[in-house]
């Protein structure tokens, strides 16, 4: 299988690290897509994904899949019980509603600040910005973060009491927050001693090594 | 189990459309949320859906589950084989894709431009508008119909050889467009053949009569 991602993009980061959680690394090779020259919006790679956002999945037989959700549904199921998107009915369907919670409030809402309401990827590539809407997706946001915490002061994980694909999607929202250095309030204690303990994941720890080592050499 | 929704609303309508393919019929009750008053966004409703949309399940325990996806993919593995989210991990990946796709760039984009770009609502409910922003998504809709009429020139669904729930969210843009007003392109013939075919369906049809009889009782 190839991945077409961006090292430390925030939504490759979620595939990345399901894919640690998986324990696949050796059936998955990685091609760059440069976001920075907005080679993820070029004829060549629209092809792939219509939507023409990264990560992408391309299979051996050239088939593609593209969705953090799609891909991570994907993996999880090539082989034994599923471990990131839950094994019953109620499993299920509690982690698709907060991961796609944690994409509609957090993650989503900062990936539009970040390309509407601050220079984003740069103005060769973000070619329309609504500086309005995205201040209002960056309010929204900073209200989900209250709403998280609050969440885990009730539960250790954010789909209740496993980790799953929903803290993965809230993981991608911690990367792209540092990125446009939008601070998680320290009095939000739960979500970060939430944080703090995915920082101890091998698959997170993995994450943040290779991303070091990437910046550190180039 | 209980569905929290609003009888003719488009989101509302993928998950009667699911119930009715699952033949879960006699398993749910439906209570109105009235959308036109912006019940869906008062304290008491926003305790049940952090996000204040439509529709939510309420399981019989009180848990609840929001978000179409992830209610879908919860009535789908209720009992016996699922029909309508894949049963291998490639038709897993295949039918996330393509839903998520239907999502972002027809039906949750003719949603915005309703929201934004018209007096969807009304002013006691649309506390915010950003006509810009929902125009932008009315042109992004408009041209995810150009997509959806090549893909289903290759295949007979739009997720590939089978009926499901990316079907299901296509049928719910088809229902928006029409509340809005926004034409499907006639020259669209692959994508209006479809949408004929998915007319004949009995999910469908029940879902039509529902809201004619509603409407007319009203």
């Amino acid at each position: 299988m190839t991945i077409y991602d961006w090292f430390d993009g925030p939504y490759p980061a979620r595939v990345r690290i399901a894919i640690a959680e998986k324990n696949l690394q050796s059936q998955v090779r990685f091609e760059s897509i440069n976001l920075w020259t907005g080679e993820h919006k070029t004829p060549a790679f629209l092809a792939k994904n219509y939507s023409g956002t990264l990560p992408v999945l391309e299979l051996d037989d050239g088939s593609l899949i593209a969705e953090c959700t799609a891909i991570t549904e994907y993996l999880d199921h090539l082989e034994g019980p599923p471990t990131l998107t839950g094994r019953t009915s109620f499993e299920k369907g509690t982690i698709h509603m907060m991961s796609r919670r944690a994409e509609l409030e957090l993650l989503d809402a900062i990936s539009v600040y970040f390309h509407h309401a601050t220079p984003g990827l740069g103005p060769e590539v973000e070619l329309y910005q609504n500086a309005e809407w995205g201040v209002r997706q960056r309010d929204r946001a900073m209200r989900a973060m209250g709403y998280f915490d609050a969440l885990l002061k009730t539960q250790p994980y954010i789909a209740g009491t496993e980790f799953s694909m929903a803290d993965i999607t809230v993981i991608g929202a911690f990367i792209f927050a540092a990125i446009v250095q939008l601070e998680v309030p320290a009095h939000y204690t739960a979500l970060h001693a939430w944080h703090g303990r995915m920082q101890e994941r091998p698959s997170v720890q993995a994450w943040n090594r290779m991303v070091e080592e990437t910046r550190a050499a180039a």
